[in-house]
């Protein structure tokens, strides 16, 4: 029975892969990739590119990544029904998303439209915050502490709030407020606890230890702080 | 030159393994992995045992999982010593360790002794909270939620905060105050949102949707629950 697969590639070295996410690649008889900017790259098919069944059919699709909440729905709508279409006339379909499948994912809103009316199996994947942890040997939670990942797109209070009471603090979505988020940091004392990287894992990334000399021209969409109050960066 | 490797398997299922992770464990020296009982199977080495340079000398070590910290500590720097040695002789060594290699592992312990007196080089792995949303297609966060990870040998205000002011909490080590935490999250009326998974991936994974009829005998110590408010579970 044909299924869709929504497959987390990692945040952007191809060697982050599981075994799984390429076993159903090779396999795979259509490919559904998001491209962010109308007629730009999809970072997630380039992750995946090497390991794709050379038969498959590559769809990309435009997301608005705007507010327009509107234009989004429809957007999700329409490509959740080419995808139904595609499974129920027995096609093995992989949708690919950045990071794991579960977290803040683009996938999620296709899961949801999609759940009961096609088989779905999901494939987790390396998040950009454990492979940043994971790279600068800077560990991201343990013993008692509880860890607390919070999207900049947020409430601020909710930032502050996670920075007063957490040990543990990944940041995610540092781009568009982020000077008041540096500042912040620097408000609770924590540069020396904190890493920021943009573009983790891929040729472009930048790394800034302690938050020093941080320069927004240099960093992108994809970028993460760690703080771990226990540890200095 | 010599390094240590600390690699994270994934929850279970081998599958869930990295490429990366594959790669170094079928070129590696020497594998140190844990072993929680004396004399008991380590499940870090069942899970890559397929993958292991068959001339990579195993060393199982056993590790104190109980509160005696000046025991724990004796145990780890004496582990510590030994992948030194092993390192300054010449040889790759891995440790090996379940889900990720900076959430909540042994490893950290490790890390934190030997960085700076060696190379290392940490390999992130699939978390099993990440695994139990894949494998449920139940999304962990998304939008401008937070994700809260708790362990359930913090204090129980914590626990109750966490079920009281997000939206996504992930509750590990769900094992010693088993009942406390059901009843916890009954009181929060969560039950509904709420998926509880032991030995997530293995083939004694059990699985309990909305908390109905959990069975104590029949979880172990790897349980974790994963709750998302705007999500039925």
């Amino acid at each position: 029975m044909a299924k869709l697969y929504g497959i987390g590639t990692g945040p952007g070295d191809s060697s982050l892969l599981t075994l799984k996410a390429v076993k159903i690649l090779e396999s795979i008889d259509v490919i559904f990739t998001p491209e962010a900017k109308k007629g730009g790259d999809s970072l997630a098919l380039s992750i995946v590119k090497d390991y794709i069944n050379p038969k498959a059919e590559i769809i990309q699709k435009h997301f608005p990544m705007n507010f327009n909440e509107e234009e989004k729905n429809e957007a999700w709508d329409e490509i959740a029904e080419d995808i139904e279409a595609q499974v129920k006339g027995g096609k093995n379909v992989a949708f690919i998303t950045l990071g794991d499948s579960m977290t803040y994912s683009t996938y999620i809103y296709l899961l949801i439209r999609l759940q009961g009316k096609i088989d779905i199996e999901t494939v987790p994947g390396i998040t950009s915050f454990a492979n940043i942890a994971a790279s600068h040997n800077m560990p991201l939670v343990f013993d008692k502490d509880s860890l607390v990942v919070v999207p900049c797109t947020t409430d601020h209070e909710k930032i502050d709030f996670a920075l007063a009471n957490f040990n543990s603090i990944v940041l995610m979505k540092v781009y568009k407020n982020f000077q008041d988020i540096i500042d912040k940091i620097k408000e609770h004392k924590l540069e020396k606890h904190a890493i920021l990287v943009s573009n983790s894992s891929l040729e472009e990334e930048k790394v800034y230890r302690n938050l020093e000399n941080v320069d927004k021209g240099q960093i992108s969409y994809f970028s993460t702080i760690v703080i771990n109050k226990n540890i200095t960066a």
